[in-house]
């Protein structure tokens, strides 16, 4: 992941404190710029560094030219008991989303289950995050949002959908959660972008050119190629994914009055406008449900350490130590992070050092190994 | 899918018929037989063969040897404003998911969304009939159901998740909706049976041996190896289709309290008994959300015709038509059929005249070609 180049170390608190302080600086609140440097600070603890402080000059650029507001007045534009339509006011998506995702969980709470639709909203850090914080609730988290164009539907030759995550997370008792966060795409963006750099070919099923065509050389998707859906090809249930993330896309987008599809708006300056609009910025979803409406709490967590007992020991495939369950790699990485800090880039440091000089927010190289 | 052989024809009304006498047969409420066929009725029409009348054989089988309940007392065992937990106390899926079904939709038409999770039931037929009935009613509708063991999780070498489908709808307003209805799995097993009835190999990423190895013979998945999920391996997003399948099984069976993962209880006499019961029956799950309680409802339904027209006008890849509409398969079917009939093959037909000959209810072959 860290593509053999030198690191440096920082702890979670340090990065965090960073990107509260870079926020606070466009006039963001203290409590909304911490609760944003916490989402990005959540994903480096977690591994994910694509989603962490290495996106945090993508949102100072945004700030920076004003293209995201720093005060936002988000408001429930129609609700009705378990379900509620937000606007973001074109807030960060890292404050916006941690909200829409609360409001979702007090439904939960009080009427069994939350279902919140959002739209006007940006960028909302990992899609994990949000089951994440409905679990320190003992509820069933969801969170779905759509992102700018990236992926084409099967049998498509041009970028229609985003990577449109799908997170879901159940409490165990004794075990750690089970927590779902997968893209909806066949992989990860970063994934091609690691390949480029190292000038290497990707596996089949990953891209197209842009004419449609299969290709395994990366540049060919970059210029004007797409990504292919989870699945991939017909025959291996390419139309899965592409359904998907169209799920994802009406969920988000259709039903919260954002921009869907190909229309979603950049979520970096280095990306085109696209030359239509449909609605407000991009769009999210959260979901919450009231374990205890359904069942007793502590009879569905110990079932839940039960079901992952019985699929840790599921027979392994030859050459592997048997299935994960889901989560189980973010978790590790939360483990050994928590204790020796998160490793950075020098791409990424270069980006921090910068920002620094430009606030007058200190930023310290501690080492590097 | 027709697989080359003679086909016999019949109106989908006259199978349906026939299906609902057979159930009434074994004591089956002429209400619920009714329902039971209309599911079946309702498969055949949009082209889903497997899921039809060509099971009901299957059910008969279960239903005479005293497996099945024929007058379930299907109840509420909790709930609370919009969420359920369903008891089916046994009964045929094709009944006991149709009137969770409706609680889930009652609920979200009084509370803005239902959610319905269901122990104590059988085979439910498509997970796309659910969705269907939703829309009838202006709503968004989601099904899902966990299924006997047949899929191995990433890295496993046995069957420890059933094709666990995912089925959700969206109404257009001029436009169709747009039905997905999806396995879990890479692909139907149905299209493993073909090839094995053909002699031909499938292609990589389906299926793995009895060691957990990659195999192309379907034979080899037959005698005690497993379907692959959606993803297949691990660099196509293999962990995502397991992680999918997971979250089926737990909605549908830890919430519930049914059987869950490895051991569902086996749909046909055929299939093994697992040696464990840790639930109920298997389980099901249903969502309903009530449109206007996010936005109102026909600028959705318009937003959704416009959805489907841009996805319509995507570039097609070279070889294609360019991309489908999720439910264009199964509506183009229905609208064949409704004209000209249900094509049946031989195997079901006998199986047909075998269950007339058992139970006395007639059966007449209208005409073959």
């Amino acid at each position: 992941m860290l593509d053999n180049q030198p690191t440096y170390i920082f702890t979670a608190e340090y990065l965090k404190n960073f990107s509260a302080t870079v926020f606070m600086h466009f006039g963001i609140s203290a409590e909304d710029a911490a609760q944003a440097a916490d989402v990005l600070a959540t994903s480096d603890l977690r591994g994910i560094d694509s989603h962490g402080v290495a996106r945090l000059h993508t949102y100072f650029e945004m700030l920076e030219l004003g293209r995201i507001n720093p005060s936002p007045n988000i408001r429930i534009v129609r609700e009705k008991h378990s379900v509620a339509t937000i606007d973001g006011d074109n807030g960060l998506g890292l404050v916006v989303a941690p909200k829409a995702n609360a409001i979702a969980m007090d439904k939960a709470e009080q009427h069994g289950s939350g279902w919140v639709s959002v739209c006007n909203t940006n960028h909302f850090g990992i899609a994990g995050y949000y089951p994440l914080q409905a679990l320190k609730r003992d509820l069933i988290g969801w969170a779905m949002t759509n992102t700018t164009k990236l992926v084409a539907p099967l049998w498509g030759a041009e970028r229609m959908l985003g990577t449109n995550p799908i997170a879901i997370a159940f409490p165990g008792y004794e075990e750690p959660p089970i927590v779902i966060d997968m893209a909806t795409s066949a992989v990860a963006y970063g994934k091609i972008e690691i390949a480029l750099r190292k000038k290497e070919s990707v596996p089949e099923g990953w891209i197209v050119d842009r004419d449609g065509r299969d290709t395994t050389n990366p540049q060919n998707m970059i210029d004007g190629g797409a990504q292919l859906p989870l699945g991939s090809e017909k025959d291996s249930g390419g139309h899965k994914g592409y359904a998907l993330a169209a799920m994802v896309d009406i969920l988000c987008c259709v039903l919260s009055g954002a921009n869907w599809g190909p229309f979603a708006p950049p979520f970096a300056l280095r990306q085109e406008i696209p030359e239509r609009s449909v609605g407000k910025g991009i769009g999210h979803f959260f979901g919450a449900m009231q374990i205890d409406g359904f069942i007793d709490k502590d009879e569905f967590k110990k079932q839940i350490d039960e079901w992952i007992r019985v699929f840790r020991n599921t027979k392994p495939a030859p050459g592997t130590n048997g299935p994960l369950i889901p989560g189980d790699p973010e978790r590790e990485a939360e483990a050994i992070r928590g204790k020796e800090g998160i490793p950075l880039i020098k791409p990424v440091v270069d980006d921090l050092q910068e920002m620094s000089r430009k606030t007058g927010i200190p930023f310290e190289i501690s080492y590097a190994r």
